[in-house]
């Protein structure tokens, strides 16, 4: 069967082979060269293939964004599992099902009141589940204060309960709005030494912490020394996308995700081109819109995905979006873009872009494609 | 096995049945009264329950945004199928497939150079396409000028291309820019006039137009009448969402879709409660960002439903959300929302919401819940 961009049906979502494995290969040579294991976050991807590069590559388990991702993975052979979102109740007898299969899943947690429940329920169940306490280094989101006295009382209900306290995870998820090498590298010292601070904390106050966790992919590119951190975590760097590139860590020739569309109709008068791809297919992030460059709902390509200079997809409905160009381009849209032109549209946000196909091509160096499967939901 | 909104998993998609059944037999009965056709637009459930409980009110048809729907629902038995993107000549044999098949499956074009691809395509296959074609009401998006000559060779080419010319349709989009019923009435007055105008050149032309199709949920619940409209097509109403209730044709207590999520953890001292529905779950749309009121990620609701004022879904990341109550509440967040309360959240936008689950469960007045499929992709 002979599929190529020009034949198969549209919109889809297309993997740049090249870029993605040079992405990975980045990443995995800066973690040998700080000294740190990486364990990439799947949820980017949640495809079989992209994760056996990554392992390929050199990496040491994965980070999961829920327990599905687990079971899927565990179900391709990957044992070492962290699930890195913060436990609750309900799910720990999910939680519990892939420990009894042989998953080497990991938990997390951020408060007393949820480690007594995983302690609680270990216990009744007679397993000792592997637990990380996510501290917060950047106030972006979940985890305890580093410095909080919060961070031993949970120590002592899990270690005293019978739980097994693996040490501390963070993950300095405010680098998104940064967009200077040095903000960034600045961002990044700080999520490793607030990080090892809990870190030693625990250790002062007699608890074991085997491992400090620490990531997001602008972290993890910045870094200038990881020392203390046993792991790093990032997720996104695999595919980047244009909210990457402002924030400075990716050139728009390293993306590796796009979406190939087919132009379906014009407004001349208005130098529109019409195409299917939508927000249903580029998902409706506009991440970019309050960032340096703003590229609406994603920058048009060639087929080739060559950038097409003052070219974005301006808006977007469910499966209708509409290319924009800049005014001084000249010519008419419909005879620079016929009806049936192919494009390639670089999204904002490769997490949530990829989320809306059921399947990638995944696109060879030889123009060749193959189809790789990727899940959804919960 | 008894599911309940206590113990399913979260995050999702709860419909809201009596609210559903209301918001359906509402614009059925409007439709009567106005004497026209109704043609569901089907993709914003994507459900064969759904869509047969409007069936059976009284729709005739469906209204389909990708030929994956028109096929999913042509196995469930339904056969009326208007697939209302403009036709890319690639989907023509997955478009005959499905006429061969038994589906009377009418397509969509606004210009020439598809009209011709569509004539070529159907006469090498000895297939005669009922085609309508698409105009442009309200300077949204795509289709042709009512007033202007290309309407007219449009019409030319697939009537004496032995195509079956079926008639004019139009989508007045813009009316979810509007809040004001005035100005909600006069939009449908214009979809109207201008569509019923198109169709008025066609036939003084000389072509055959027995169809004549308008609609956007706004437009079909505030057209005062529908004078030389035979049907009208709606999607979101089912459902309806917070930019809708912004719109101004639906109150907060008719929204159906919400999305139930869990207390995973706190930041006592922001008053942030963080929930196991993140952007994966509500979708990235932020649709009322930019109406009279922003509702963030959506309104938070108490388990039962009700909405719990100044608590929005504030920001979101992949499988987190935070939310944000107005300080004047007053109390210790920790206290208000514990670690394992339950929450349903209303979306801004039921289609891009719903599009992120793979089953809706149905909440009936008694408190059960059914599961029902929901499908993805192209």
């Amino acid at each position: 069967m002979t599929t190529s961009l020009y034949t198969i049906d549209t919109p889809a979502a297309v993997i740049d082979l090249p870029r993605m494995m040079r992405n990975i290969a980045r990443m995995q040579g800066r973690m040998n060269d700080l000294g740190v294991a990486f364990r990439p976050h799947v949820k980017t991807s949640k495809c079989e293939q992209v994760v056996r590069a990554q392992l390929n590559a050199g990496a040491q388990g994965i980070t999961v964004s829920t327990l599905k991702e687990a079971d899927r993975f565990f179900a391709n052979g990957i044992t070492d599992i962290l699930y890195a979102v913060g436990m609750a109740a309900h799910r720990l007898p999910q939680a519990l099902a892939l420990r009894r299969r042989g998953c080497a899943l990991t938990i997390v947690t951020d408060s007393v009141a949820s480690a007594l429940e995983i302690a609680e329920f270990g216990r009744n169940h007679d397993e000792r589940f592997p637990v990380l306490i996510e501290v917060d280094t950047d106030g972006h989101r979940s985890g305890l204060d580093p410095h909080g006295d919060e961070l031993l009382q949970v120590a002592t209900v899990l270690h005293e309960g019978g739980m097994s306290l693996r040490g501390v995870m963070t993950h300095a998820g405010s680098s998104y709005e940064l967009n200077t090498p040095d903000a960034l590298r600045a961002l990044a010292e700080q999520e490793r030494a607030e990080c090892v601070k809990a870190a030693e904390r625990l250790r002062a106050a007699g608890f074991p912490c085997p491992v400090v966790s620490v990531g997001s992919t602008p972290t993890a590119l910045s870094a200038a020394d990881l020392r203390g951190v046993t792991e790093v975590r990032a997720g996104v760097y695999v595919f980047f996308d244009l909210v990457m590139h402002n924030v400075g860590v990716c050139g728009l020739d390293d993306i590796a995700l796009s979406v190939l569309t087919t132009v379906i109709g014009h407004q001349r008068e208005k130098g529109w081109a019409i195409v299917d791809a939508g927000w249903m297919a580029m998902s409706r992030d506009v991440g970019t819109s309050k960032q340096q460059r703003d590229y609406k709902y994603g920058q048009v390509c060639t087929i080739d995905g060559t950038p097409m200079a003052g070219c974005l997809l301006g808006s977007a409905n469910q499966e209708h979006g509409i290319i924009v160009c800049e005014a001084d381009m000249g010519g008419d849209i419909v005879a620079r873009l016929p009806i049936g032109t192919r494009l390639r549209i670089l999204p904002n946000h490769a997490c949530a872009t990829g989320a809306q196909f059921e399947h990638y091509l995944a696109l060879q160096a030889d123009g060749t494609l193959q189809e790789w499967g990727r899940f959804h939901g919960w």
